[in-house]
């Protein structure tokens, strides 16, 4: 597969980190360079960097800021070490990758002096990064193969280049389906509050040249009660034991209308996004983010002055309503108590986060 | 009751129509004075005006206003009635209301000369006011008695003062069960694209002193997945013979998961909005607007430039979805081919739209 990434919003520059600011698209390309962890905390925390993988990313990378910046004593290295990422892991609580990444970054600095470490760190985040792109192409082309001929598929929030290191989970699914030449539409929500549909999902797909048509979350139901989706291809942020799914809010709803109406829907997830350690979608923390976000979109105010607002960032699915679920260990199906635990094993059983990290 | 009306959206002045500019709340209160069928028209096209029933109070006031400027020449009357029908025909397709008040003013005008047509037509207008006001008091009353205590209601689009003569249609019952005490709380999705749960219906609520919960269309299944939706309830713009409905996009997703939770989906409206002579969901025009309210949020713009945008206005919601549909007339029960057309000829059977309006 010879995809072109359509952005490249994380990069190492041998001293610092640069993101691509993803609140400014798609009106303007704004990098902001970051050079300890704190402003990589912040950066998370706006969502100035998004997206599950992504995130877990942007966080290994923080901590090696933290390790180039600090002391040269041991000790007191390995508390800055653990301060910063202690900062890191209070950003978001949903994703699960970010405590996974943090967890790996930390298990390897345990035993090294500070200048070991921070060779080892940058390593490792690298390392995270590569496996990241790999990951996504992996995803890409097991779930290709699922992709009928023709199809119109749905997708919600942002779930591409903008939100991992490669190409990205359920729309590099569908790149690759459009390379195949198996795509013939995607349906675009915008996923209000923040947009993602509409200002990232459509900057990419308008780059990498796929035809897509932008609809409001509200008309999905629409398009599916005339026939119109053969499948919904989201992300997730975090996949529990259970096989039960955190994404975007709003993904839940599409699952339903996907029952009712006997469409397939896939989850397209690196295996970082699953957590063993989470038995079940309750046991998932949901991130509840401030009340501006739903009352304007930009400085466009939505509604009157002082009125209550629910901003649940996250809705979790449940396992019954996943057709199957596209990790880069291949294509798994229920029951995904077993699938999802085999699959972990296999590939990268000493790697689930263990430690105590909400 | 004694509701109080938290706005009229619609009060003849004598020898002009005022209407309030419902674009522009929740910010400002203007109101406009329309003193042509032309401009009537417009103002219905560009949403200054919405709302099913209202819709249909707007033009009829058209055509007084066309009868007052028309000429006294009583065939050139007519010729101008009729034009200001068919023009006032052409604004929106999917609201049945509005085909349903120009006939009753069409046919009324039929064998008069001028002078009594203008007196007629004016008469009728205030008559369809008076009427539509009586049957939102009917219908709050019916629908209230449906509430269970201590309900959380959710509720779509805007339904309420500023979308009929009187106190509301979905809106009115819930002002109607808050006033008994039946209600704990609304949740009121923003219905986009053109917010008016956001804008309308939080304006309305705070003006009425309900307690609310604004959210995004998309965080409709977080709530109904933790089971604290107790009972859907919107409005309608058209409802065929065989009691499917349709409404304001958005709203065939939410009947999806009230049927998945088990929740009871109600349809309020006036028996107005029952079209007998439209058999079926499939047979009901879906308006498309422009793409710019997809695109943009007031003068704020969501997404980049030149992308396909899909703007359907309204969707269809399955006769075999809704619970029970509160009319003026009752709480009417499947199977609704009987009952709808039970109810309708009990009351008003004569005043079925029956020319070929679109």
């Amino acid at each position: 597969m010879t995809r072109t990434i359509p952005a490249e919003p994380l990069r190492w520059a041998g001293d610092r980190l640069i993101v691509l600011d993803q609140t400014q698209l798609p009106e303007q390309e704004v990098y902001l360079e970051l050079t300890d962890p704190e402003a990589v905390a912040r950066a998370i925390e706006q969502m100035q960097v998004r997206g599950a993988p992504l995130i877990g990313l942007t966080a290994a990378f923080g901590l090696v800021l933290a390790a180039l910046n600090g002391p040269e004593h041991p000790d007191l290295f390995r508390e800055a070490l653990v301060r910063a990422a202690d900062r890191l892991r209070r950003t978001r609580p949903t994703a699960v990758n970010l405590f996974r990444a943090l967890d790996r970054m930390l298990a390897l600095a345990g035993g090294l002096d500070p200048p070991g470490a921070r060779a080892a760190l940058l390593a490792e985040a690298e390392r995270l990064l590569a496996e990241d792109r790999q990951a996504t192409v992996r995803i890409a082309r097991f779930g290709a193969g699922l992709l009928p001929a023709g199809a119109t598929v749905l997708t919600h929030c942002n779930t591409g280049a903008l939100a991992t290191g490669g190409i990205g989970t359920a729309l590099g699914v569908i790149y690759e389906g459009w390379a195949r030449g198996k795509i013939r539409r995607v349906l675009v929500s915008e996923t209000r509050p923040q947009l993602q549909g509409a200002r990232l999902t459509a900057w990419e797909l308008k780059k990498a040249g796929v035809p897509f048509v932008l609809i409001t979350d509200s008309m999905a139901g629409y398009f599916f009660s005339r026939g119109e989706v053969d499948a919904v291809l989201v992300g997730a942020d975090r996949i529990a034991a259970s096989g039960d799914v955190a994404n975007k809010v709003g993904t839940y709803g599409l699952a339903v209308l996907a029952r009712h109406h006997g469409v397939p829907f896939y989850v397209a997830a690196p295996l970082s996004t699953v957590d063993l350690n989470t038995p079940s979608g309750a046991d998932i923390p949901i991130e509840h983010r401030r009340p501006e976000e739903v009352l304007f979109v930009g400085s466009c105010r939505v509604a009157p002055e002082a009125v209550e607002v629910a901003n649940p960032a996250f809705d979790v699915t449940p396992a019954e309503l996943v057709t199957a679920i596209i990790t880069d260990a291949g294509v798994l199906r229920p029951p995904y108590p077993e699938s999802l635990a085999l699959a972990v094993q296999k590939t990268d059983g000493t790697r689930q986060p263990t430690n105590g990290r909400r």
